[in-house]
């Protein structure tokens, strides 16, 4: 049954194994599922808003307290919520740089980042990764001296990725961090795959600022997301407004500038709100998340011509693999095209593979039960085998 | 019971009737509450996210289709989702405004765009309004006249908001729009308080943006909101990105640099989708509104005392009213002080009025049926003469 018209109601999650590569992290938990349903109407958060009338100092429900331990479980100073990770890079970038300033990302960097840096008239210059794939403190030093020698100046911030969106890879953030600090540049670390999953310490990396995705790894709905800073910084990313009206003379209290006033709210701030008791729970599990990723990539390497091509073994369950030898193999002959392979995990209520793609693809079994990734597995040397691909035992 | 530790569940909606200015609008249908409860996990809206991975191309579930409906109600070309209405202002500002450049707002605009202003690096002029508290298109002229005497230049941008949020009261919209282009300034029309009650084509009035606010008017959760251009502007304000990485080479394709790539996800775009068939009815039934509104004032009025600031009879359910003549006199003596009005309305199961407000406070009936809004006037008298304020038949 549709929601209205043709707006078919989504039930993958309930239905299916989700292997899709961005969605793991998101999946809400049940107690936000509550929120959403609770806290849907509009205007929810503001029942109690009182003054200064700034949604993060709203007491009931406890905003006001989530801020302070978010700030906590981050090792942070501060923290905003955001409308998605995006929204902290804009913010902080907008903070930092002017017209014609450089921002250094990765080789490997975000879209969003890119298009933050765009947005404020900034430049960016990219880190190369290794033959490895990986960003290292030793590159951004090369390249921030690279910089100064021809351009003539420092970058104004660092963001760099703990894991990039590609391969999943992990980069050397602290290094980076360690380095920047050396020329004075402040870093951003962006941990959309991180903070949500993985226990994540902004003082003990040595950031500035740290960006969470809500939606992405905070079992949270879209859009929604985290910005963290340093007491350090948080007069100048969170100031407040100045601007006062020249005919009523109206100034506007402790709203901030580029929070634009209020941040995040509605259910989509009560729902990052239920979720954080299970989120703080679940970055214990990370290295049993790593286990069931690291076994997965195990069983599916016994498929003959199957490739990893993020490094192994997997320090994140984001993973990209290579089956241009393999599933692909079976594909140039089959009637539905690269479509079989999606076909066939469907069949095996699998699902969250990019339709169409054999050759190099991305998944992520991030959350599933050891049975499930069982499963998984089975199904991939299960279709394997049908198409007569040889498998080790 | 509480969705989780002490975030409690909200029920206001469902067990009392709602008198909160800002909250009326953005109540959800129940179509949009279907959304919310499928649709709620983080990258619910990417699973048929194909090339040129935009959330505003998405077919399935049918997202473009919406967003082309979306700007054909609204009459104007070209529509984008974002994360609330401030969202909308932040894009048009920072795509038409410099540092130091100057944009018009009125004496009794939002919060909102005076942020997005700020964050610009731009200036606020505000046009007066007038003894009745509106914003003429001659004041509109003249402030035009004499920003260009004083200053030496004319705004880059007007923002003109059909009604305000002080006092609900309707402003020159269409002959702000016809000033501002005798020189050639572009208008953003501001609609938080009508896109999704009141019927509104931008064309018919004449202007370059729309902005509207999903959880204020359009039935829709927080964050959401529309921004809508005529195609004179969508090159500008919607921008692809021309960014390059230095190393890797990449760009990224049709993302729009003022949308930070995709818009509005999640549960929030798909509850709009949903409401909208409600709100095409809903907007037709604006009339009926005012005289529910016009209604209620009148029997307001019948206790000895009050009075109402906003413009009288109302083109706009959201009202201001002053009962320091009134219900504060009884305020003064009583054990709760101003919580008493509170009270008296909560036992009625009337709810959304500031807590211990009984000076000049607002109340907005909107989407109330007859007989409730019946229902919340009987209660105003029947308060005040328990009381003793004196009640006309």
């Amino acid at each position: 049954m549709n929601i209205r018209g043709d707006i078919e109601t989504r039930a993958r999650e309930e239905l299916f194994i989700n292997l899709n590569p961005i969605q793991a992290g998101g999946r809400l938990t049940t107690e936000a599922m509550k929120a959403m349903i609770s806290y849907g109407d509009g205007y929810s958060t503001c029942d109690w808003c009182l003054k200064p009338w700034r949604l993060d100092k709203i007491e009931r429900p406890p905003i006001q307290e989530f801020h302070s331990n978010l700030a906590d479980f981050l090792g942070m100073d501060e923290v905003r919520v955001v409308p998605g990770a995006r929204r902290g890079f804009q913010a902080v970038v907008s903070s930092l740089v002017n017209k014609g300033d450089i921002v250094m990302v990765s080789e490997m960097g975000h879209n969003t980042e890119f298009l933050a840096v765009e947005q404020a008239g900034g430049k960016v210059r990219e880190i190369p990764s290794n033959e490895k794939s990986v960003i290292t403190g030793d590159a951004a030093k090369d390249k921030i001296e690279n910089i100064k020698k021809e351009e003539g100046d420092f970058p104004n911030l660092i963001i760099a990725d703990h894991y990039d969106y590609m391969l999943g890879n992990e980069h050397e953030v602290k290094e980076i961090a360690e380095t920047a600090h050396e020329f004075d540049i402040p870093v951003l670390y962006n941990g959309a795959y991180t903070v949500g999953v993985k226990p994540i310490d902004g003082r003990e990396i040595g950031v500035d600022f740290i960006v969470g995705s809500g939606h992405k790894s905070f079992a949270s709905p879209a859009p929604s997301g985290i910005l963290a800073s340093t007491d350090e910084w948080t007069d100048e990313v969170f100031r407040t407004t100045e601007i006062k009206g020249d005919v009523s003379g109206r100034t506007f209290g402790v709203k901030e500038v580029e929070m634009l006033g209020c941040t995040l709210m509605g259910s989509n701030m009560i729902a990052m709100m239920a979720s954080f008791p299970e989120i703080k729970e679940r970055v214990e599990r990370w290295e049993e998340e790593l286990e069931k990723a690291n076994y997965l990539m195990e069983e599916f390497l016994k498929i003959r011509g199957n490739d990893i091509l993020s490094e192994m073994p997997r320090k994140h369950p984001l993973v990209k693999v290579d089956t241009r030898n393999s599933f692909d193999k079976i594909a140039k002959d089959h009637d539905r095209r690269g479509y079989f392979l999606y076909d066939e995990l469907k069949e095996r209520d699998i699902i969250g593979i990019s339709p169409g793609m054999t050759r190099k693809w991305k998944m992520n079994p991030y959350g599933l039960t050891w049975e499930q990734v069982e499963h998984v597995a089975e199904s991939f040397k299960d279709i394997a085998r049908k198409y007569n691909l040889p498998v080790e035992d």
